[in-house]
């Protein structure tokens, strides 16, 4: 079976070496793979991003291992849950409200528990490390086949964080950049597009369906960021000239704005949590 | 057979993929786990410092293959040993000087090999790569079952790195920063910290041994780092508001010095090997 | 069998991760190694050297997935070739052309694949993240066992990279410094230098064979870089003290300059491109 871990540790510490060696002990032979360990300190909504938008790739059974804790000794609750084919061990703090909107088709409503079995916790539970002491534990003994409802006691409501800001009036969808990617790219929350031609595009917001899909001429839209107006929405960066800013719609279906071969976060000077709109008209 | 990783080689070359190759062609299916490339460049102790603290929590058998290497290519000697239930395979130059300071009970005197057998290294051994060339064949050739004593010949004074700082006079304990972590988080010297209950803690200072256990209350101890002066440690930062400087037990046992939700590395300046004092009156 | 991978996709998104879920959901217990993700967004260059430099040291059998790609999206191909005992999947704008150099003896051609079958792609096919959508998928099919000619159409000219300068006039070599290494060490396109003694040095600069070997006094060579001149090239370190820069041959066959326990790039500003000589009289 396969772990994927996702934290904010980064990788100059013996931390996640030190977790992937606990889940090693539990669970000798576990594929262990890291999805990314770099999510900005403390920051739970973009590691619940990132997380929504990588899961699906991984194969049924996999055990996403995920730790953003500012909360680590306090009394916020570790939590695992079982959502469609996959299974989640985190802090209970919001990290995994997003997957949680999306509920599968086929399957029933999410089972979550609390990790309150000492049992399957390492002996000595520190106040600052539960990646290391309940979450790989937690994690490890799922993967050598321990049953979700043995390692603690079923709870009903998990802490949720508010939805990405998604706004639609007449004909302007308003949302928030989410991410900045290592290339620079904005990534905004104005997501589930997906190109019919390389001409026409289909919205249909992610994050509340509040409103059927629309289909928009992709060239005659008009993408706001800041002051900057950028005119038309390109399926590739081949559209455009290496310096031009452009938007288009990334790979996960979330409208981008980019420099071909730049870097348009530094550019912009762009924030998480910016403005971005798109006018279809 | 695990092999897990330590090194300053960063991780924008090949350099530890090559090594990882150079593995897995001697002993395929070696499941390999990094635990940091990021030691600072050439900082023997930090090196020590980190595998000191991580290497108890991975399986009996694993063997650690950890390189800090500026002395490559002069006459220090390439070494391996086996301590307790574990084997590492390094550069003589103290990085496992304080893996050697923890002689586990009930094993004998640590076995340490100069690794010499031209049979167990890459056919060209560079002057500048020895981890490829010498350290990650040792490894994978321990990890295929060859006995360490045919690496090479027995030797009996490995060098030793000096202690971290930590002097005890009267009511104060002065130690050193040892680390600053990915949050800014400076990692002390003073080690072998456990709480008693949430307000009480035992002292028993790591390195050396040199006086009996001291309790004492955490809420009437002063740390000062600089000229900051800290009132009491705390167990988690839950005790605290986002902002606060604080002093913590951190999850290795050290005193760590910490800012809740901050940088405390970045608010204070601090550099490796500052000075440090608890006042436990 | 090993896909080892090498991209510019950095390791703070979740890029990384979720090709490894793709192909762990196509071939699962695939053994994947990361040479690196650091090379510099887009610069193709850098990556057909890195690769060219690390793929030998992998188990024969193993899989390189290469993706440096600013042309995704557009009509540049994606390939997958055979040369010698290794397999690559790339997009073809280059970053193979290293290793096409390299013919190894006694195997045929290498055998080029555009990767055009729709059946072994992801379902749908996005216009930004063909290492997700194409290349990861085919490694993943190869590694199960597809064989490469069932990928797609057999191609016949691969696009080739300029070869890294490298002239010979005299008794003078000049070349290129063609990466900066995490330790501040410039690597540059002189190449193929072997040691025949630690004062006697073989000069057969890879890159078109271009004239026979030549033997040279190691200490009475003389290397330029910007307005610095060193003299001597140093087998190791240990030949110079702390602070001094030198010129050696790195651990690939390569002049580089260093400065011994600092960093070269940063003292001189070297930036990659820079012309470097050697006067070898």
């Amino acid at each position: 079976m396969i772990i994927a871990l996702l934290t904010d540790f980064g990788t100059t510490d013996s931390y996640v070496g030190v977790m992937k060696g606990v889940i090693a002990r539990i669970c000798p032979n576990t594929q262990m793979i890291d999805i990314t360990h770099e999510i900005a300190p403390q920051n739970i909504r973009q590691g619940a991003f990132t997380l929504l938008n990588a899961y699906r790739y991984f194969p049924p059974e996999t055990i996403f291992l995920v730790v953003v804790d500012p909360g680590v000794g306090s009394t916020r609750r570790p939590i695992a849950l079982r959502a469609g084919e996959y299974t989640f061990v985190a802090p209970d703090n919001g990290l995994l409200s997003y997957i949680l909107t999306e509920t599968p088709v086929g399957y029933g409503k999410p089972q979550i528990i609390e990790l309150n079995n000492p049992v399957y916790q390492l002996p000595a539970v520190s106040y600052t490390f539960h990646g290391r002491d309940i979450f790989a534990p937690a994690a490890a003994h799922l993967s050598a086949g321990v049953e979700l409802d043995q390692l603690g006691r079923l709870i009903e409501e998990p802490v949720s964080l508010p939805e990405p800001q998604l706004a639609v009036e007449d004909f302007t969808l308003t949302g928030e950049v989410m991410n900045t990617d290592h290339f620079g790219n904005l990534v905004t929350s104005i997501g589930l597009l997906e190109w019919i031609s390389t001409d026409w595009l289909r919205l249909n917001p992610r994050f509340g369906k509040r409103h059927s899909m629309v289909e928009v001429d992709a060239a005659a839209a008009t993408v706001k960021v800041y002051d900057q107006v950028i005119k038309g929405i390109v399926p590739s960066y081949s559209r455009t000239r290496p310096g031009d800013l452009l938007a288009m719609v990334g790979s996960s279906g979330y409208l981008e704005i980019a420099v071909n071969q730049g870097n348009a976060a530094g550019r912009l000077g762009t924030q998480i949590g910016d403005r971005v709109e798109i006018r279809i008209s």
